[in-house]
C-alpha cells in the first residue's frame, strides 16, 4: 500500500492493486515521467488551451476586498431571501451545488432554514420550472443568473421568466435589487443587460473554463449565500495549490499516474465512490470536470459514480461480479459533523446490541473496508483518497486536488483539458431545428 | 427506423444504429429466435431462478380487497404525518422512490405539502440520520420499515433509532399505530417484532426478489401515502403484462433484441437518459434492475444514466466525442403536465423573442432531437421509448415493460436474472470486521 502524506492536513491517497492489475516497476517510471512533464506543462504554460489556466492562481490571486464584498452582497441577499435561485448549467452550478450539498443539513428544506438555495436554468423541463413557480410565488426570493455569453438556452428562457416574475413580484426597482449576474467583464448579452438595469455583476475570468471555476464568484456567490466560509474555502485550495505546485511528488501526481496506469491496461471506467448522500453533488462535479477534460479524440475513462452503502444494494452486483471494466477512486471522510448514538435494546429483539458500542460512521467505515476486501477480490483496484471531514477547508483543498489533477491527467492522455468542442453539436442542430438565425 | 406501437397506449420503440453499428439481418434473426425462447422460459418458468418469477403475475394477481386496505392504511397514516419515513435499501425503497420523484412536485418540500416523503434506512452515513432526526423531532411522523428479513443493517439500525424516537416521542401506543412492517409473510426479525408489536403489517412475497417488488406493498404502501393512484398504475402495468405475455412481437422483446445486439459488437455501457429532473430515480430503479440482473459471471452491459440537457453540460462533452463505449436508450415523453409560456420582451434584449411561439417543451424536444442526431454521427446508437406524459398508467406500464425485458435480456445472457450473489461478498466482510456472531 503506498502512501503519501500532506503536511497541511490529513489528506493522504492509498493505491491498492488488484491480483490481476498489479504494474510493473517501469510501468510507474515511465509514467511518472510522464506527470512531472504534464505537471512542468501546466506551470510553464506551454500547453494545448494554456489560454485557460487561470484556475491555477486563483487561490492566491483572490483579495480579501474581492472576498468582502462577495460576503456583503450574500449577506444583505440572505436579509430578504426565504429562497436563493442559482440559474446557471454545467460548470455555472456544479461547483457550487457540490459544496453546498456537502456542508448544509441533508434536510434543510424541511427545517426552515433559509435561505433555500434553488438550482435552475439548468434545463428546458416545463413541470420543473412551474414547480418552481408555485414556490416562487409564495415565497421572498432573490436570483444569481451565471453565464459566460448569456446565449446558453436553458440558463438563458429560465432567466427571462424569472426576470419578468421578480418584476412583477416587486416591481422593476426592488427587482433590480434581487439580481446578481455572473457573467463576462465586457461583453455579451447578459452583460449588456446587466448593465443597462444596473444589476449588481461579478466577472468571470476569460481564462477560466465553466468546469474550473468553482473559486471564481460563480461558485463564491452562491456558497456564500448559502452562509458557508468562502475565505476558509479559499484557503484550503491556497494550501493544497502549494503543496501541488511546489513538489514533485504529490497525491495529485499519484493520483494521476495511477488512473492513467489503469487506462492503459484497458480499464474503461472509474467509478468516484462516497460513502455519504451528501456528496452525491460532488460526485456531480468530478464528472464534469474529468468527462469533459478528457472525453475526446475518443479518448478517456468513462467517469460513473456511486455513494455507498446506498448503491451496494443497486450497483455492488454488477461491480462485484460483472464485467471487468473499472476501478475504484473512493473518497473517505474520517470523521462526520454529527455524532448519533445507537440506543441499547433490552431485549436485543432486533439482534443489534453488538453494533451499539460502534458509531454510525465506524460502522460505515467497516463497510467501506469491507467493500474495498471484496472488490479487490473482484479485481476492482482502489485508489483511496482520505480526507478528515467535510468542511470549506477539505473541500477548497479537495476542489483544486482534483482541478490539478484533472489537468495532469488531460496532458497525460495527449488532449486539451480545457476545451469541449463536443457539446456544440447538439446545441448546432437545436438551433437548427428552432429555426433560430 | 423500427416502428412499434401498442394498441393500449401512445408507447413506442424506436431504434436508430450508427453508420457503424448497422446489423446484418442474420444477426437481428438469430437474436430474435434467443428472445423469444427467453420469452417462453419465462412463461414456461423453465429457466434458472423460477422461484423468483412471482413479479410476473402480480398485475393480474392483486386484489381490488388487498388495493382498498393499502389505501385506507395510507389515508390513516397521511392524515397524522407532516413526513412519512420510508426505511428501506436497494430494491425495498428504488420503486417507490422512482414512482413518487416522477409524479410529484419537485418542489414538494417548499410547498408544505403533506405528507413529506423521506427516505432512510439506505445509508450509515452518521450525518445523514442525525440531520433527519432533527427534522422527525420537530414533525408529526410516521414510518414504513420494509425488510424481508429485518436484518440488513442499514435499515434495521435505522428502524432501532427511530422505532426508539416514536416511542418517546407519542408514548408506545401511538408509536405502533405509526409503524407499519412490509417484511416476510412469516419468519425473520422484523416479522417477530412486528408481531410481537402488533404493527400493521404487508408481506413481501417469497417469489419476489427486492428490484421487482414495486408492485408489490414495497411499492404500493409509500406511493399511496405519498397521494398517488395505485389502483390506476396496476393497471397500467396489467395493460403492458397482456401486451408483452400474448405477444411474439413486442416493444420489450426489440428492446431485448436490441440491447443484446449491442453488447454483442462491443458496447460496454448503456445509458438511460431523460430529459427532465423527476425521472432521476427511475433511472436509478432501472441501473439497480438491470446491473443487478445482468451483472455477473464478468458478463452484462453497465448501466449508466445522465439526466439532458442538464448533463449535456457535463456528461454531453464525453458522449459526443470520448471513447466510444456506449449506446443510448432515451426515455421521451410527450407532453408535460403543466404550462408555462414565455413572455414576449419588447426590446428582445436577450434575443430569445424568438422561441416565444414554443412551450419550453417543444424546446426540450428539439434538444433531445438535436442530441439524438449527433450522438447518432458520433457513432452513438439511439433507442428510443416514446410515452404520452407521465402518470400512474404510464408508469406502471413502463415498469412493468422494463421488467420483463430485463428478464429476456438476463435470460439472452445466460445467466440467472434473478440472483445477487456479489451482493453478500462486502456484507460478510463487514460482519467479520464488526465482530458479529
Amino acid at each position: 500500500m503506498q502512501h503519501k502524506s500532506l503536511k497541511i492536513k490529513e489528506m493522504k491517497l492509498y493505491i491498492e492493486y488488484s491480483n490481476k492489475d498489479i504494474p510493473k516497476s517501469e510501468d510507474i517510471k515511465t509514467l511518472t515521467a510522464q506527470a512531472l512533464q504534464a505537471k512542468q506543462t501546466i506551470i510553464n504554460r506551454s500547453g494545448n488551451g494554456n489560454d485557460f489556466l487561470g484556475w491555477v492562481d486563483l487561490p492566491e490571486q483572490i483579495t480579501t476586498q474581492e472576498l468582502n464584498d462577495i460576503n456583503s452582497v450574500a449577506k444583505t441577499l440572505r436579509k430578504k431571501s426565504d429562497v436563493f435561485v442559482v440559474a446557471g448549467i454545467g460548470g455555472s452550478y456544479l461547483g457550487a451545488r457540490a459544496v453546498i450539498e456537502a456542508l448544509k443539513n441533508n434536510f434543510d428544506y424541511a427545517l426552515n432554514t433559509t435561505p433555500l438555495v434553488l438550482y435552475a436554468g439548468n434545463t428546458m423541463c416545463e413541470d420543473y420550472l412551474s414547480d418552481l413557480m408555485q414556490v416562487l410565488d409564495k415565497r421572498d426570493y432573490s436570483l444569481c443568473v451565471i453565464s459566460k455569453s448569456g446565449t446558453t438556452t436553458e440558463t438563458a428562457v429560465t432567466f427571462r421568466i424569472l426576470r419578468n416574475h421578480l418584476e412583477q413580484k416587486y416591481g422593476k426597482q426592488e427587482a433590480k435589487q434581487r439580481i446578481v449576474a455572473i457573467t463576462d467583464k465586457e461583453k455579451g448579452i447578459l452583460k449588456n443587460i446587466a448593465d443597462k438595469e444596473g444589476y449588481k455583476t461579478y466577472v468571470i475570468p476569460d481564462n477560466v473554463g465553466g468546469r474550473f471555476s468553482v473559486l471564481t464568484p460563480v461558485g463564491l456567490l452562491p456558497i456564500a449565500v448559502a452562509g458557508f466560509d468562502i475565505t476558509t474555502l479559499i484557503n484550503g485550495a491556497r494550501q493544497m495549490r502549494n503543496e501541488l505546485i511546489n513538489h514533485d511528488t504529490s497525491i495529485a501526481l499519484d493520483y494521476a499516474i495511477n488512473r492513467k496506469y489503469f487506462y492503459n491496461i484497458g480499464k474503461q471506467i472509474e467509478l468516484l465512490v462516497n460513502y455519504q448522500p451528501n456528496l452525491v453533488y460532488f460526485n456531480e462535479w468530478f464528472k464534469q470536470l474529468f468527462g469533459e477534460s478528457e472525453g475526446k479524440d475518443n479518448k478517456g475513462l468513462f467517469p460513473a459514480s456511486v455513494s455507498n452503502t446506498t448503491d451496494l444494494h443497486s450497483m455492488g452486483q454488477y461491480i462485484q461480479q460483472g464485467k471487468r471494466l473499472m476501478f475504484e477512486t473512493v473518497l473517505h471522510v474520517e470523521n462526520s459533523n454529527n455524532h448519533l448514538s445507537i440506543p441499547q435494546q433490552q431485549d436485543d429483539d432486533d439482534k443489534l446490541n453488538y453494533l451499539t458500542n460502534f458509531s454510525l460512521t465506524q460502522i460505515n467505515h467497516k463497510a467501506e473496508e469491507g467493500t474495498r476486501m471484496a472488490h479487490l477480490d473482484g479485481d476492482v483496484s482502489q485508489i483511496q483518497l482520505s480526507i478528515d471531514k467535510l468542511d470549506e477547508e477539505n473541500l477548497g483543498a479537495l476542489i483544486y486536488f482534483f482541478e490539478f489533477s484533472c489537468a495532469i491527467s488531460g496532458y497525460m492522455l495527449g488532449i486539451n483539458p480545457f476545451d469541449q468542442p463536443g457539446v456544440e453539436f447538439y446545441k448546432k442542430n437545436m438551433f437548427a431545428l428552432l429555426g433560430k438565425k
